[in-house]
């Protein structure tokens, strides 16, 4: 069975109620959102993340905000001004906002476009399935599952179609440090769906490359901008790099709502800067000397040259380049 | 200042006393080794590590077996395999045996094993100075100073000298996962020693290489093969990848004793495979789901052509194969 839901709408009372993601995998325990003060907090601290979920959840805060009175365009501006990365984010409290402004019903829209991303992951699964060979071993980062996604996911969704279709013979996981949500979150999803699969620290990639033992590697994107460059979780430019080297295929999974084509390339993309202590401490233990600085960006792009191909909603960009990306989005 | 001393021999007990790394930087807390099981127990919980001073440690450990009038072959043997990928534990071993065998002061042997390498590391940081520009943003990976290699150490001794010389603008430091050498012992020694640093995760250094910001990587070994074919610390490949890709000079510095001719190349390097605890474990605590499998190979091993050059005590090999390190080797 797959994990439990990452978001839900509570009618009652109202709020947003959340699976609270840092707590996983040791704890599944619900974070009441009844306001958008507290869901812009969860947010930040990653309670909820993922591209496309956090497009959700801008967009049932939009929904929240109007349910309890409250000053829905200023709650907009909050929400979508959470993290500056994730496009989905703006694109989502945007959707829901201009249906409040056009008197139709926030929640709808909400719930609309939450059921657009389940028919999108469905879709990005059934497109990918076509770039798995048999008795593939596949290599993913960071978590791109149902926690991230809305239905399987985005690149975990093309990896647990495989599993299913018995094309997938291992799934090998990055950690994904600072915040480990390959190792948190992605192994229990994997685990969940019964996928055979191992974690690795990030930097043992190179090696288990160099070894002949990863066939495809498949990530999520935060954004895409017009040119192909992905901006995801830090770390995927990393395995993008050494792909090229070993010749492994490295593919994005994304749907169109990640894509930004008014950003024009990876330069333009912002990039989240988090704080130190995501490095320099380990659940509330420190690992590095007190007041040790840190490098810490949230994410890395990935240039378009070095992307096999891009899987969406509406087919497979390949090459990646602005006409391909610009064509799918037509669709 | 520089950090407390990694390994000191105690008269009076007998005993090896190591710092015991696996507390730092949090505690400074000694180690006392009265026999060689503790020894070896210490040495596998890489309570001490570092090729080099893995070398000294284990000929002060036949020393120590010497001095209780225990079975010395046997106490040898013990330490020599006690971990399998670092050429110096065997031979530092095998040479002070050899004194005892030949009815030599086996202690007398150890502590001048212990100089030479303190000596080596000297003549490294002078050596490798040459190679770094002035205003010079280094990159390093896992811990390579005096709590690894005896004397301010291998790849830190250089970084330190170029910060002594004024030519160090800033360490970046890997943080080096699973164990976090990089963190937990690099930034302590860094901090120890005045040297302007910041750790990062080991995904984001392809990331950081983009943005123009490193200039340098230095990092040590664990065992060179005659080929020129580097084991060091999981990771070392990666960086070794993201360098020529990046264009920037990947500069390994190693002790002649680190080097290897009997082994003829990287294929013949015999790579430990950690616990999976390491990964899905953080300060005692799970950070993946019960159970889960783990990738954790200690080492990596980065081919001849991705090293630009090979610092050594007796000069620098550029380029770096078999002629080049054959002829360092005789010197």
């Amino acid at each position: 069975m797959s994990a439990p839901a990452p978001l839900r709408w509570d009618a009652d009372l109202p709020a947003v109620v959340l699976l609270d993601q840092t707590r996983l995998p040791a704890d599944e325990v619900e974070l009441r959102c009844p306001d958008v003060p507290s869901l812009v907090a969860a947010i930040q601290a990653l309670a909820v993340r993922g591209a496309p979920l956090l497009g959700i959840t801008g967009g049932y805060g939009v929904a929240l905000a109007a349910a309890r009175g409250d000053d829905v365009p200023a709650a907009a501006h909050a929400l979508a001004t959470a993290r500056p990365t994730a496009v989905n984010l703006a694109t989502g409290v945007a959707r829901v906002l201009r249906a409040w402004r056009e008197g139709r019903d926030p929640l709808a829209e909400a719930h609309a476009l939450s059921a657009e991303e389940d028919a999108a992951s469905a879709a990005m699964a059934a497109y990918g399935l076509a770039l798995v060979p048999a008795g593939a071993r596949i290599l993913t980062h960071c978590n791109t599952g149902a926690l991230a996604v809305g239905g399987t996911g985005s690149a975990f969704a093309v990896a647990l179609a495989a599993h299913r279709a018995g094309r997938l013979a291992h799934l090998w996981v990055g950690e994904t440090r600072p915040l480990l949500q390959g190792s948190r979150l992605t192994a229990y999803e994997a685990g969940r769906n019964g996928i055979p699969h191992s974690v690795l620290p990030d930097s043992a990639a190179a090696a288990l490359m160099a070894s002949g033992r990863v066939d495809l590697i498949l990530t999520g994107a935060d954004r895409v901008a017009a040119d192909g460059s992905v901006a995801n979780k830090v770390g995927t430019y990393s395995l993008a790099v050494l792909a090229a080297h070993h010749g492994i295929p490295f593919v994005v999974v994304a749907p169109r709502t990640t894509v930004d084509l008014g950003t024009s390339d990876g330069a333009g993309i912002p990039v989240e800067q988090r704080a130190a202590h995501e490095v320099t401490h380990l659940a509330g233990a420190p690992v590095a000397p007190a007041g040790t600085a840190a490098f810490n960006p949230a994410f890395d792009v990935t240039p378009p040259e070095l992307v096999t191909a891009l899987v969406t909603d509406a087919g497979i960009v390949r090459p990646v380049n602005r006409a391909g990306l610009a064509s799918v989005m037509e669709t």
